[in-house]
């Protein structure tokens, strides 16, 4: 017998949302906890048989026999062809989960680029696809590229736009819950549109629209440099600076959406910093490639590029010291297109006597990936949401 | 029949503490969910009959009255007499809550006062006790002093010492989770001490020990300007500015208990302020009482203290600021020894200009009583989570 796949070991309740009143020894609430164990062990990996399974949800056999039944019927579960066997008896039958039922899409929106990432429901992603844009296009020529974009990487990965089960993005600025774009002041037009309406009209599913910082400290604790940490800012270095903020593991928006924004106070450095990079006689930073050119002489040792990084890093360390001091995080992951070495190396030195606490400051391990991912979770949460929820 | 009390529908699994693996059906654990969510449900106040309690917590007669028997054996639950019936039969039993089974004590230690909370298991106060203690003294006198009004509040309310179950002590400067004060430069040879060991001397329980602002969030969103706001920031304006702060409900202590302290940045005004206040020229503040003093001479018009009145706000508004941005709370509660409706108003006029979003900035409720209470609140969370804890 192969032997259980450990993941199984974590379908347990504790992870599994419980929303509103359960009352003691309900018996469909607990067929749903049942459900969605059993549904979470299998996304975990592996081919359990049915035995194997039951175990370590901690079912009785026929009760996992009618989960698996359901979940099958539902699509978000097949039988898989049995193993060679022992040669007593048949082998036995065993399960998967069918990552490919579903499908979230993730968008990067900013001044200079666009960038998509698809994903199936294990958020193994499938499709990745990028398109440099024009910092002076109106609103709909910007979504216009977009949605042609949408359309290159379904086709390449093959994946019907009717398979799409929920769509994030993100996008400088501060966001409504409704996805409305309440402050942005880098992608011009942008202020007031309602991005989640406008992209909502390519997709069937719904669109979440999101902070591209907050995304990005989302995706640092999904698959990034900050992993298992619980309470992490993510800031993102580039034309312009912002940070995201985890809490207790889970995105921290803020009342407003705002959560983050320390860059508004002028004595923290962060508006003059902005400035310096776009103005200042350097227009060649004017785009997301020119971010990496200097990123790259900066590596190589180019003066002028190191002194840029040099000075961006020393702008942006009292708003990263703010952060820091507010929250107190485990963590400061540093990404965004001017993410390099030698600027975490200058903020770490410019942050850490200005603060009380070792805090990590850690590079970003997702380079220009990570806003894109952090769409992907925010669209995946959602349908784990859906898949998971216990009314 | 009496109505049911409302708090009995607040009884349910969502708000019971769920640990490690619950797997589908444990039979112990629904046992222990269904034992934590009547006691729970008769914590809320009220003398339900077992049908009312039964019927709210969603239990079966025979399994209720199994859970009332262990709750009456274990000392929380007490059969009350039986109100008058109908005629019909003799009257159903009751039963009510014993919040006098236990006790929970929060004591604040600041450099010019200490002040206790007695309370019961419901969160109750049953004594309150202040006293003033002198600045200069030894951490040795002091302990004694609180040593000595520890006694008083045991004395004047006739409990037991046997009877505490937890001990909330809060003092300003960032605590270690161990108790220790790990920073702090207010209260003289206070760093470096163990204060949950030293006070842990005095009592049969143990003692948790928290930052003044932090147990100041904690106690308005329990009973003061912030309740049921789930993210706040609790400012304290006094001889030191604080923050403590409250995200999804639940304190943000940070990673090394360190959140809020953007006051040990320069450029956001807080050392200033603080070192404007308790030097140059006015030690006549070096007291809770003067502080007292001033506010009560700020409130009548007298120039000198409007005028130190609206200089600290103007003094705190930029590190309020950079909490505001920060984190986006939806309620900013101004506390402390200085905090009154001149200061809320003039901290009011100059942080809105700084910060996105229309965050609510408003005086705390609690006057004086707002860190004792929330130690008081510390110590009923710690017996709360052995009452209602699910392993």
């Amino acid at each position: 017998m192969s032997p259980v796949p450990r993941s199984l070991s974590r379908g347990t309740v504790s992870e599994i949302s419980l929303h509103g009143a359960l009352h003691g020894g309900d018996p469909s609430v607990l067929r749903r906890l049942n459900s969605a164990a059993t549904l979470r062990a299998l996304r975990g990996g592996g081919e359990p048989t049915l035995s194997e399974l039951a175990k370590q949800v901690g079912l009785s056999r026929p009760t996992c026999e009618g989960v698996l039944a359901e979940l099958t019927e539902r699509g978000l579960v097949s039988e898989v062809a049995p193993r060679s066997g022992s040669g007593l008896g048949r082998p036995a039958r065993r399960y998967r989960f069918r990552a490919e039922a579903g499908y979230a899409l993730g968008i990067e929106i900013d001044a200079h680029w666009t960038q998509l990432f698809l994903a199936d429901l294990s958020g193994e992603v499938v499709a990745r696809h990028r398109v440099d844009l024009d910092v002076g296009w109106e609103p709909a020529e910007r979504l216009a590229a977009v949605r042609a974009a949408v359309r290159i990487c379904l086709a390449e990965a093959e994946v019907e736009r009717s398979s799409l089960w929920a769509v994030g993005a993100g996008t400088p600025g501060v966001i409504d819950p409704d996805g409305t774009v309440a402050l942005c002041t880098v992608v011009p037009g942008w202020h007031g549109l309602n991005l989640a309406r406008e992209l909502g009209r390519s997709f069937p599913c719904k669109v979440h629209v999101e902070n591209d910082a907050n995304l990005a400290a989302m995706a640092e604790r999904w698959r990034g440099a900050a992993q298992a940490v619980d309470d992490v800012v993510a800031v993102q270095a580039g034309l312009h600076t912002g940070a995201g903020v985890i809490v207790g593991g889970r995105l921290h928006r803020g009342r407003w959406g705002a959560a983050g924004e320390v860059g508004m106070l002028p004595e923290l450095g962060w508006i003059d910093t902005t400035a310096r990079l776009i103005g200042g006689g350097r227009p060649a930073l004017g785009s997301g490639r020119a971010a990496e050119r200097v990123l790259v002489a900066a590596g190589q040792g180019d003066p002028d590029a190191v002194e840029m990084v040099d000075r961006l890093a020393e702008g942006m360390s009292k708003g990263v010291a703010a952060m820091v001091l507010a929250l107190d995080p485990e963590m400061v992951v540093v990404g965004g297109a001017l993410a390099g070495e030698r600027l975490v190396a200058e903020l770490s030195r410019h942050v850490r006597p200005l603060c009380f606490s070792p805090t990590r400051i850690e590079m970003s391990s997702l380079g220009d990936a990570a806003v894109g991912l952090g769409a992907v979770r925010l669209a995946l949460d959602r349908i784990d949401e859906r898949l998971f929820h216990v009314e």
